[in-house]
């Protein structure tokens, strides 16, 4: 691989980056009910909150050691926790030990922080524990949250205290009021919009985070996804802007695109996935499209370019794809699904987006070049056709999986007529490997559309977002099957993010109707 | 009783105090030793700080999740704990939630906080979880601690953290460094020297402390011994004139003199201690004296001069006090104690002291007439003698203690050669109420040298004070009983204050010997 030209950009791109810095908008969110967990069998997670009385009664209770009490938002939001604490008596006679814990759902409310089990950090659970050494007293939690309920333990105080004025301080980077649906929807689709376009306004801070809770991160995949819905409802391209300048600036020194970027203490990038670095010219062009600004696409088209010597590098004549480099091959959080045609075919239509932006910036020879490589390894994708059941195989073991499929007919390895008949072909073939995340289920929608298959696409949002609804969501989470209410990608569900970034484009196709 | 005509002045006291906030001087004081707590029965409280090696190796060592170590610094002392957090991998994948405990004593380190039973709020041990959203990081736990040891506990992080300049940024309104000993003193001296004028510097912060630990309250009682050991040591009397001040403008509506200031969120006056409003005067002369500046002790006469009513109201003819307002008669925290005689010898002692300072301001018609009234109640006190064992008996069960000789010493009841003889027959009887507080100590103490027994003085400053020592302390503690490890006011030892400011007198002592 020739070693990329444009490393000593990286410096300017993140002075683009910090420019563009948000202000966010603040509201505050005063709690809508006190209330109880019940756990009831037959409900998801096996348990509902139960209102038990208004939260503005909350200033006239007394509160002594060892009580708790559980609060409901009434709405999935992200911000610090803002309080007042008063005491019985005039002066307190003690300091006050107070223990919060932000949820985002009725279940992880009522878990047993201590019997947590998952792979990741328990530190990503949001306690808080906070000493005051006076009141009456102001306090505001010194870090984040993103929680719809609240359970706040009275742990060690000398005698009774109060609390009034306590609210979510909400931030995000876009305004607090959502936008209002489009126009024409029943009540089911109007939740899976205001549903959508809430997560997407949560995970919309000082970059477009993958998961307020857990992990803030900004990722490219989750960030090509949000651009889409910003782009018909908020359209805060300034920071769909500010996300591509810093993980163009953190593009590492062998020229690849960073998958993440961590912000903290100062921007890093992480992580190698292989799919999102050639995903950057489709984020380009669209961006381009949307906002109608080419100045950031020209300055990162050579970056864009460069990230698919990663893919040629490995690619052998035959199409199979070996991973010299040890790439993450992300697609979809599933370990059994054999990645082979799905990274061939998703390399294929990153590079016709590819081929299209170089198109839009003047680039002729270059769109030329690529629309006919795109072809080449389309050609190779459809050597795995099926010849009878019309679907795409991957791999030694010819897998047959919803991946390949929908990658398969994104990036044009089948016509949208073949596409339609696969996706319809797929009905009757449950054993092949079905989509985990909401990220591969975009995807999978995407390919209804682009197949015309309205019928399926509103049918699936219904099913699997409008489920997530029925569910109790009122934003998309990260994990989700409904078939199993505790799974979880890291063994504990108390580990899962329930607003999250990759969730948010139901806003996107409910917009965007043909 | 008359109403009182210094009510208005109150605000013009308080500004006063408010101009006289002192500058905190800081040191940053790095841990000594990572320890083990070692359990040996015979040893006090049963337990040893075993150094197991330099903390100067910290920075070296990586900790994982559940780890915890043990610091000893070398010495107690009040202020932040500031530290540095490294990860081991550039950048961390999940929060990272410490939890720090303080405390004062080998066992407090070692003890286990859940077991905690005390009458006193759970809320006082120096507890704090943190949660930090990056590394490498800079910290400064947000609430003071009075301290020697420190346990740092790896709650959960992603992978290995380490910890480097780790230190305590030591705070106090007296200079770090300690006056050097008065020439002249044995080993075990020097030592109770060292651990008293650090037990004050400890207590001098925004105002003189009682205990820096608990409850971190200015209170008259305290404040006087204080004083008394500042005058010699670090002779920071806009301190005391400060916390003067702050007392009188927080002086009652009926007039009484608090006990104590609550500090935060604004400055209060609580508790309603009858023995220390009546030795208002004498902090008063006392600190004209020692200061050379006669303006407070002016300004605050009349408020001093008005305490005494409210004892007047109580008292009988035959010298009995009837507590009508239920004030709290402390003078030790003793509660068998009987309080008649030791209230009157008290009140005579302190009237004599406002006689002495009515006279240095010139206001001899006063003076005159508190010398005689101190004199009638000295002699109603004496009427309790037992003409057989020439000591004082209180109440109608004629209690013998030795609280009642102590304050007939101080109070002139006794001649010096009585009270000479009474100290020694009190010897001979250890059924008498004995003190159970350093305050009462430092009066019996007191009492010694105004009988001229520099001897038994000594040689109970060495048993007293030196025993502390000698069980380990480099403060002197709150409570202390030398048969009893685990005594406690509280209910628990964990509540106690191990440096506390009653207890830093053995300074005056020391400095003044004849």
């Amino acid at each position: 691989m020739d070693s990329p030209t444009f490393l000593d950009q990286r410096a300017a791109w993140m002075e683009r980056a910090e420019a563009l810095k948000p202000q966010l908008t603040r509201h505050a969110l005063a709690p809508q009910s006190v209330i109880r967990i019940e756990h009831i069998d037959f409900l998801w997670q096996g348990c509902a909150a139960i209102p038990e009385y208004p939260a503005a009664d909350l200033p006239q209770q007394w509160w002594t050691r060892g009580k708790t009490f559980l609060l409901d938002f009434g709405e999935s939001v992200v911000g610090h926790i803002r309080l007042k604490v008063h005491a019985i008596d005039p002066v307190i006679d003690s300091p006050l030990h107070l223990r919060f814990f932000a949820a985002e759902t009725p279940y992880e409310l009522s878990a047993d922080l201590g019997a947590y089990h998952g792979r990741l950090s328990r530190s990503w659970l949001q306690e808080e524990d906070i000493h005051l050494d006076y009141a009456p007293v102001e306090v505001t939690l010194p870090r984040r949250f993103s929680l719809r309920y609240l359970r706040v333990e009275v742990v060690a105080v000398p005698r009774a205290i109060r609390f009034d004025e306590l609210c979510v301080e909400c931030e995000s980077a876009a305004p607090y009021e959502l936008p209002p649906p489009p126009p024409g929807l029943d009540l089911e689709l109007q939740a899976i919009d205001r549903a959508s376009v809430r997560t997407l306004r949560n995970c919309m801070q000082s970059v477009f985070e993958d998961g307020p809770k857990r992990d803030r991160r900004l990722w490219h995949g989750d960030l090509r996804l949000q651009a889409l819905a910003n782009a018909v409802t908020y359209r805060n391209f300034p920071l769909v802007e500010r996300c591509l300048w810093l993980l163009a600036g953190c593009t590492k020194d062998d020229g690849f695109f960073p998958s993440a970027v961590i912000l903290q203490p100062s921007p890093v990038g992480s992580s190698r996935v292989l799919d999102y670095a050639l995903l950057l010219g489709r984020t380009l062009l669209e961006h381009t499209r949307f906002s109608g600004s080419m100045e950031l696409a020209k300055a990162l088209y050579p970056l864009a370019v460069y990230q698919f010597d990663f893919f040629r590098e490995g690619l052998g004549a035959d199409g199979t794809f070996q991973n010299l480099r040890h790439f993450w091959v992300f697609l979809d959080h599933c370990r059994e699904l054999d990645r082979q045609i799905p990274i061939l075919a998703c390399a294929s239509y990153s590079l016709a987006g590819l081929a299209e932006l170089a198109e839009l910036l003047g680039h002729r020879k270059d769109a030329r070049r690529f629309r006919a490589e795109a072809e080449a390894w389309r050609l190779l994708a459809r050597k795995r056709l099926d010849p009878e059941l019309h679907l795409l195989r991957s791999g030694d073991d010819a897998q047959l999986s919803v991946a390949s499929q929908v990658w398969g007919i994104l990036a044009g390895v089948l016509t949208p007529q073949e596409g339609l008949r696969a996706l319809q072909a797929l009905d009757e073939h449950p054993e092949a490997v079905q989509p985990v995340t909401p990220y591969m289920t975009h995807f999978y929608l995407e390919a209804c559309r682009v197949c015309g298959d309205e019928t399926r696409l509103m049918r699936h949002l219904r099913r699997y977002f409008g489920g997530m609804i029925a569910r109790g969501a009122d934003t998309f989470w990260e994990a989700y099957n409904e078939k199993d209410p505790y799974f979880s990608p890291y063994g504990d569900p108390l580990s899962n993010s329930c607003c999250h970034a990759w969730s948010s484009t139901p806003a996107w196709f409910l917009r965007q109707r043909p």
